[in-house]
């Protein structure tokens, strides 16, 4: 068995450990930083960790790909791989943590204004306080109940909040840090309940669009929208009308239909909006990139041993 | 009894209040919104609930006075008030939640490094990820364990630090949050472990300068500093000196010992520097005002009784 790691995250501690679970597993191993690094004699691996997608698009030797990042909708596309049969991982849960705590940031940022205080000291102005609102007693609905969503809520609930709702594809989330959890069926009856709307989604058909011109009306006047999933969730021109028009209070959105987002942009100027440029989750966090080897390595040994591998991708639902 | 309420800040909900309660208690009753508009019938007020520098200053009828906020340093200064015998209680315990959501924001706002990218996307760049930390497996140690820093540890708790520690006068704190809490006595100790050091104290003469030059050069290399207590808690030139020289990844402060900030101060532009405007803790949030008046209330109804105050000011520890 060879093993190609193409990554250029790893640290020392990081590549001991897979040189160890692959040792273990009895498989040839080769690292490189890039696809344009591939050695020849491992352009043929049947394993691959990272980000190679020519080599998933045209070699037939691959048997399993495992994704460093937790979205692989550009993996799930038809003609991604030469090798149909080719199963799929993905580093969903290595995330959680630190999109998390991205979320708590930016909330807090819009709903006690500290955006306003930020921008108005940096230009030298000291400004007396005007009204802010509070995650405290706040109503919170969190789409997406995954790892990011799970983590968000364990984190928001030490906030005290009214309400915490998820919502998800199937109604069936585990974890007790939500209140209650709707199938996504019933959205718009959580809607107008959402004083904080926290999107975790991520990108297949039926989560494009889903937050239309029509749902955003069904928020509740001065309403917050978090997004940290994929951009094609959001009607962007009806979230900018809603901004401009007053309708929300504020949203912050870490991820855009087109990225980096294009220069002529109306989200560029829209008020109340707080852009970050898709840095939510990403592989600087010492503790994302640990739990993003240790799952592939987890998963190796699985794969050597013939057991079924435990972050497969469902390629049809595209998560 | 006669009860003057001197403050700009309540609603309806809270008059209704104080006015039930104030029945309850037998006594007579008159609200101003500021201390130029206190009628003639009222300057002789036993009680008084709100920001009445001046009449306390020359009033000897005043009996008690209960500050609508945390921070006491004004009435506890030789000659603030013209009855010394004069019971004053304060509303610690009100402002501990938002105060906490302030912490909890700029710090991940600075570890997170979203300051950064807030101000880049601001100016319509759209930059690429760089090194961000995390409150995860983060060791914190937090200087000041009454209302606020007992707020922000349960919710810095959810975030999973490696470390979460107080430091307090006494070393004796019951908020199960803290892995353990320290004696002041012990700081030293603590401080080269406070990968983010939370300042939440109050202005007495042992917290002046309490965070000096020396102590700041004993924290570790790269740590963050918050202030959100009193500004002369910190000897600000050498705290702008380890920000400049790199010691200190960043620092986040909401008080100064001069307020406002004066233009000439080398802080505005000192790098990594993120400064409110004292907008922390503030009287625009609903769970603030209720708190407030509520607490207000119920020493009403104690005084009324005869009974102890539950927020007894001690005027010598000056908290």
């Amino acid at each position: 068995m060879k093993v190609l790691v193409v990554a250029d995250f790893l640290e020392q501690k990081h590549t001991d450990l897979i040189k160890a679970t692959a040792e273990k597993a009895g498989a040839a191993l080769c690292f490189c930083e890039s696809e344009t690094e591939i050695p020849e004699d491992f352009k043929d691996a049947g394993v691959v960790y990272g980000m190679a997608y020519e080599l998933a698009r045209t070699s037939r030797d691959l048997k399993w790909l495992c994704a460093p990042f937790a979205g692989v909708d550009r993996f799930v596309r038809p003609g991604a791989f030469a090798n149909e049969e080719c199963i799929l991982t993905n580093s969903a849960g290595a995330y959680g943590v630190g999109i998390a705590e991205h979320i708590i940031a930016v909330s807090l940022m819009m709903m006690r204004r500290i955006t306003e205080f930020f921008l108005e000291t940096t230009a030298g102005e000291w400004k007396r306080p005007r009204p802010q609102k509070s995650l405290k007693d706040s109503s919170i609905v969190v789409l997406g109940t995954g790892d990011i969503g799970c983590c968000f809520a364990r984190r928001a609930r030490a906030f005290e909040p009214a309400k915490l709702v998820g919502v998800c594809r199937s109604g069936k989330c585990e974890e007790p840090a939500f209140d209650t959890v709707y199938p996504v069926t019933e959205l718009e009856k959580v809607l107008p309940e959402a004083g904080l709307l926290v999107m975790c989604l991520p990108s297949t058909a039926e989560t494009a669009g889903i937050l239309s011109k029509e749902r955003i009306a069904m928020l509740p006047d001065g309403a917050y929208v978090v997004n940290v999933g994929r951009g094609t969730a959001i009607d962007e021109e009806a979230l900018a009308d809603a901004l401009e028009g007053g309708k929300l209070a504020g949203a912050a959105l870490d991820v855009f239909s087109t990225e980096p987002l294009p220069k002529t942009s109306r989200l560029w100027h829209t008020k109340n909006l707080l852009i970050t440029p898709h840095v939510a989750g990403n592989l600087t966090v010492d503790h994302t990139k640990q739990r993003n080897v240790e799952m592939f390595c987890e998963d190796l040994l699985n794969y050597a041993a013939g057991r079924p591998l435990k972050h497969l991708v469902n390629k049809k639902l595209g998560y």
